[in-house]
């Protein structure tokens, strides 16, 4: 289908080699150059299990192996708002399976919203090169409703109660665009 | 002298084998499971070199190593508002040396505090058995101020100007109540 494939094609390209995560980071970095949140990815837990010291050199781990994150990817402090979020992806064009999710990362989100934290997802469709501020609200229904049988929040949806966000030069990722706009709703009487 | 020997020793005693970070994790623990807060230690930062993909078993890390950490311990939010504290623990009696800090660490928490974040740091005097939630301003007036000859922040001042924790049963460490009286005092006109 030549009307729409080359065009599919090009803006893949141009994102090519740079993952969701890169692009935030990246983005989270001129927001704290320039002054406007301090946001950052949390580092791998890890369960280290041996160590060496050698003489005159650094630590060398020789053993460890990867936790299961308890909480989510990144958190910060954006105009005296706790920010909390995750970042996911996925192929899938029609929806966002669940299945990118624990309930530990859930549970940490709800009790951040408790909390009056900013939570939200950052959810990327790949193939519709679509990124999307989801608050944690539409994500807490679903993951509430599972038993209902639907594993997945319709693309449709998302699309309707999500902030779509549009690369720019810098940030990359102007997400704090969309979480204005959250916190905007949040405080609506 | 049996006036004040036993006391101290008990009071050792009964923390024994307890770090602060130890302590400070049981009261988060509390807090979570109390809905009183979700604070978490952040994972230490490590650059993996190595990993190891066996068959059938978990992936192990094979070769890593201690990256120094960029910004603080703890972070976490609390009734709205975003909290951040590094903690740590001097045997010194008279004063509380600046040499527990790194540069990049006071970058950080001055980057939260223009963000509205609520920073601090628990110091635990150990041979005397007293912790305190000291404010980031302290810390940041005696860390800009070193060229003057200064290197460390003088008890006294830190027992004036800080707010006492004393041990409970639970959380074991209180130190929201010193949290309670810091957002007061920042919100004072
Ligand atoms: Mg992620
Ligand atoms: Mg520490």
């Amino acid at each position: 289908n030549f009307r729409t494939a080359p065009t599919n094609g090009n803006v893949i390209y141009g994102n090519r080699g740079m993952s969701l995560e890169q692009e935030i980071n990246l983005s989270n970095k001129y927001y704290l150059e320039t002054g406007q949140a301090v946001i950052h990815k949390k580092p791998i837990p890890i369960q280290i299990v041996n160590v060496n010291y050698p003489k005159r050199s650094a630590a060398v781990i020789k053993e460890a192996y990867f936790k299961q994150a308890s909480t989510t990817d990144y958190n910060g402090v954006y105009h005296g708002h706790y920010i909390d979020f995750e970042a996911k992806e996925t192929r899938n064009r029609s929806s966002f399976p669940l299945s990118n999710f624990h309930d530990h990362q859930i549970k940490h989100m709800k009790a951040c919203v408790q909390q009056q934290g900013i939570c939200f997802t950052i959810v990327k469709f790949v193939v519709r090169q679509e990124i999307y501020v989801m608050p944690s609200q539409i994500l807490f229904a679903y993951w509430d409703n599972q038993e209902s049988g639907r594993k997945s929040i319709p693309y449709e949806q998302i699309k309707r109660e999500s902030y779509l966000i549009n690369y720019q030069i810098s940030p990359r990722l102007p997400y704090l665009q969309g979480v204005d706009q959250l916190i905007k709703k949040i405080n609506l009487p």
